[in-house]
């Protein structure tokens, strides 16, 4: 079982989260934040407006013209990290949110390298496509694309549902980063047409993370 | 610097490892077991021919019907590690390929993240469906993706030439990981159809990774 006491970390730079508050790649990092108790300020940016294409942004935040970005420090001595599941890995750095176990905490980036693969482009993508951007405004190439993300979608979440068939979080016996990273979309994949009816386990879980102390919420 | 005697690490259990040799995460875990001086078996799938979704595969490899896989130990005890990034995690757990920093291994996995998230789907897939499935037999869907992922993949590349420009490998003052990941489907791009012409640096860093001691081709 894990204690919150354990969570109590001490980062002396100050955190700045340059994110988007609709992506749920930044929920990871402000909800990993959350439940550790650590301060993090947030810089928020619209995608949909190319202000993460900026030249100021491609040269200081990331060159890869991408949120979310973790800046830790200020000044010329910021140091700057993209990816959402590097971010919450640098912010759990030592928390019992990463187990020890040499194969626990290969298994926990298992499911956070399966989240980024399996799920993001397929769940997020569709909810991004059909609640922000809508489908009327889609390509035809992206539109071509809509069925094979729902099937891919639909089997992560079935691979998801039957591992959670005989355990409460998905590495050992606590809550880990690789909860934190597959709640994100998971638990809005209805905002991309994936129905959770059929995956009773996947429910239970979404409860459980959602009753976890110092849970936030995603808005 | 890297001594490669620090890298000789114990591992009780018996390493196998189920792969196609064709594919790129396959030989990522080969090359980090080839750097750290650990004994690994494999066993060969056919993924053209299905070998990775019977019914056996499923419920005893990978529910997820992918390769590679590391299985740590044999019999009832055997334990099953799918993500190529986790399984090279996994070996080197306590070696040089990982930093100890708290910033530097965040950093380390960022490249790893963006290795599946931005440059595997891209690089690889086109690879896979050029050199492997063969344009001619690719489906129309697919067939639409082609210039979304040439520029993706170049994109990527790109990103790569820019960092490797100051620095010899893409975390600290040596291999790591994130070089292993990158390495794997970056140096057989032209497979996929991206040439690495432009990319100077790029060449530069794959001639330094060819020259580590214990390095294993792919083939």
């Amino acid at each position: 079982m894990w204690a919150r006491s354990c969570w109590k970390l001490r980062v002396a730079d100050t955190l700045t989260l340059h994110e988007d508050p609709r992506s749920g790649n930044c929920y990871k990092i402000r909800l990993t934040a959350a439940l550790l108790g650590l301060p993090l300020a947030t810089r928020s940016y619209d995608i949909m407006q190319g202000e993460t294409r900026t030249p100021e942004f491609l040269a200081t935040v990331n060159a890869n013209g991408r949120i979310p970005v973790l800046q830790i420090g200020s000044g010329a001595d910021a140091q700057f990290l993209p990816e959402s599941n590097a971010a919450c890995w640098y912010l759990a750095h030592g928390s019992v949110l990463i187990p020890q176990d040499r194969f626990a905490q290969a298994d926990m980036l298992r499911w956070m390298f399966f989240e980024q693969y399996n799920h993001e482009p397929n769940i997020a993508t569709l909810r991004f496509w059909l609640r922000f951007v809508g489908e009327a405004k889609l390509s035809a190439e992206q539109r071509a694309q809509i069925m094979a993300k729902r099937m891919a979608g639909c089997a992560a979440l079935e691979l998801m549902d039957k591992h959670l068939a005989a355990r409460a979080f998905f590495c050992g016996d606590g809550v880990t980063l690789a909860d934190i990273a597959l709640f994100a979309y998971t638990h809005v994949a209805e905002e991309g047409g994936f129905g959770l009816g059929d995956y009773a386990h996947v429910r239970t879980w979404i409860a459980r993370v959602e009753a976890l102390p110092g849970f936030v919420a995603m808005t």
